[in-house]
């Protein structure tokens, strides 16, 4: 649809997204082939793609293409001049990402901690360091940081307050301006979102299924999220909290979730709770090695743990059926550790997610593990905050 | 988004359908107005209105305007020579709705059976039948049918045909062509859609909530599906499989489905198994005096009857909270017998849903009645056939 109120700043943004988008999806390639492809005319994208060069967002490169003549310049993507960084909270540390503005990855920090019982405002101080550390590792690299986004395990209002994070005991935390006070760089944007809508950005992006216009990726880390692209948009909903299928309560008086109902999806086939029941040890600061002990046990075909993975994913199936009878998506991404799990989950997902899909196939859908499995969140957290720039609006 | 490669007619329909759904919300307008909202040039917008006063799409009306200078020529829609045909097949029966260009009712009809006993062959010739004699009606009053479509309770695929309609008792049934072969009118396109999926629309377009762009209407009929606008447009899915919240599995080893499953929200409190709960006798043929049975013994608080209502209620709140937690409508509308029963639904509905949705207040989410009980599939029907004109594709 044309934006009919659309004023002469409006049109050159759309324009601008355009040629940047055919230039992500095709360079390289010449002005000409960029004219023809978006129907824009030749002055127009000459003086556009002038203007990106002036940006250092593309560059020309001297290639001869596969047919006749002399050879012509070419256009690529230079992201070089330019980062966004990426964050994800969860229990099991902060991650920081950063990528430069064609999507390279040019940073990837892990850190333990700080815990659940460290409160809201201790977590904030550490991803602030977090977050100022990155800054200036990009800009000392020669990166200008375009923005931050920072993905939680939760409910995220559109001021960017985390309104509930069950995994993390967070309620009414306002992150977004209370990190963007501790960064005190307003030249540097800083968004929040809920882990599992930036966990499928990247699904949507950069993933193996990349483009599929009805596409869920579950995360299977603090919590049970989805993240959901229907008919080639992010689901938004009316207040953004949309995906919690987490909650789903499949057993009426089931096991209690940290949500403080009974029978969730989360309390019943929740990576913490998985680990609860195969015996390992509850210990926060240490749950890549109990998932790597779990992993071990499982390809060791351990008679217990295979018990639970084969339970976990007859309810991970029911959950996804859920999903797949409202949504009818044609792909869903187990994220997080389910995705280094999905050997052992799958065949119980697939059984239970055909047995209760009304749709004859499951609707066509298939489940597959994730290529990002603990980076799928800060990794479409570092696309969320290119957002102004893929939409046309130019660095000031 | 601009359609970078649009052609000259295609350029041409956009700007058709943005002069027109400009007319359906601000008429009686001016060519002015309509340049001036639109973004549109004045000649463009001469021209479109000419060909639609051709068409009698539009016509003009000598009008004051509120304001100095001498009366505008002012610019009406006129549906009055077009019309579209809803048609609508249930347990309960037929239902055939014809509405002019303008969206003004021309023609309302129902019939009751076949029952799903009679099999898909004789229920097509019966729907064939109606159909046939709805199209005479609308011509002999001088309109020219633009297209039909029909609503059913069942998975319907792009092909028009029902793979699935389990309380019609119907798999594979090729209803789209078989309704287009027995018409024999290749001028009159005939598409098929899901009950629910055409109820949201009529919502969506006519009802009291008309616009709310995260909007869900419940079918509260043969089965339970859920309708839905997502971020303001019908959710259409991998292969348009949606809103099958009828099965979502409540309780394990639940009641027995018409699906074959247990402890589907259908099975526990769809209209047909709140009826068998209050010891209505089944008989198909009289489902409407079996609800206003109900209904009777409702309002005069019978106490099984509050029972039952109370129970389902609660199964229709978990529902919901499952659509809630996903989807973060901000209205939810109870249709068909729900919307007739909605005064005793309530209370237990809310309850429910506000227990088991995650984000507080139920995500700001309201559960109101239709305001088409019985109509909101046939009407949104008339809407979808009308597709083609509204998109700014004029009859040929």
């Amino acid at each position: 649809m044309i934006t009919q109120t659309a004023d002469h700043t409006d049109i050159r943004a759309i324009n601008l997204a355009a040629v940047l988008a055919h230039l992500r999806r095709e360079a390289p390639c010449s002005r000409a082939a960029i004219a023809s492809a978006t129907g824009l005319n030749k002055a127009t994208v000459t003086s556009i793609v002038g203007e990106l060069l002036d940006r250092r967002l593309v560059r020309e490169t001297q290639q001869t293409q596969n047919h006749v003549g002399r050879p012509a310049t070419l256009l690529v993507l230079d992201g070089s001049a330019y980062a966004t960084i990426g964050l994800e909270v969860s229990a099991r540390g902060l991650t920081a990402l950063g990528c430069d503005a064609a999507g390279e990855q040019v940073l990837r920090w892990h850190r333990a901690g700080p815990g659940p019982d460290a409160g809201p405002a201790k977590a904030i101080a550490a991803i602030a360091a977090l977050a100022r550390r990155a800054i200036a590792s990009v800009q000392s690299s020669g990166r200008r940081v375009l923005g931050i986004t920072v993905g939680v395990p939760g409910l995220v209002n559109r001021d960017g307050a985390v309104v509930l994070a069950a995994g993390l005991g967070w309620r009414d935390v306002p992150l977004g301006s209370e990190l963007a006070a501790a960064l005190g760089r307003p030249d540097i944007p800083v968004t929040v979102d809920n882990d599992a809508s930036l966990g499928v950005l990247a699904e949507h992006l950069y993933g193996e299924y990349a483009g599929t216009p009805n596409l869920i990726q579950l995360t299977g880390d603090t919590g049970v999220g989805a993240g959901i692209i229907v008919d080639g948009r992010p689901l938004q909903g009316h207040l953004g909290y949309v995906g919690e299928i987490g909650h789903l309560r499949l057993i009426p008086d089931g096991p209690l979730c940290a949500c403080g109902r009974r029978g969730c999806l989360e309390a019943l086939a929740g990576v913490p709770a998985i680990l609860a029941r195969v015996g390992a040890t509850v210990d926060e600061e240490d749950s890549q090695r109990q998932l790597e002990g779990l992993m071990r046990r499982a390809d060791n075909r351990e008679a217990d743990v295979i018990g639970v993975l084969t339970e976990a994913g007859t309810h991970l199936g029911h959950g996804i059926a859920a999903l797949v009878n409202v949504l009818n998506p044609e792909v869903v991404v187990l994220g997080g550790a389910y995705a280094l799990l999905a050997e052992h989950l799958a065949p119980a997902v697939d059984k239970a997610l055909r047995e209760a899909t009304i749709a004859p196939d499951a609707g066509g859908c298939t489940v597959v593990p994730s290529s990002f499995p603990h980076t799928a969140t800060p990794l479409g957290a570092t696309a969320q905050a290119l957002t102004p720039l893929t939409s046309g609006r130019l660095p000031g």
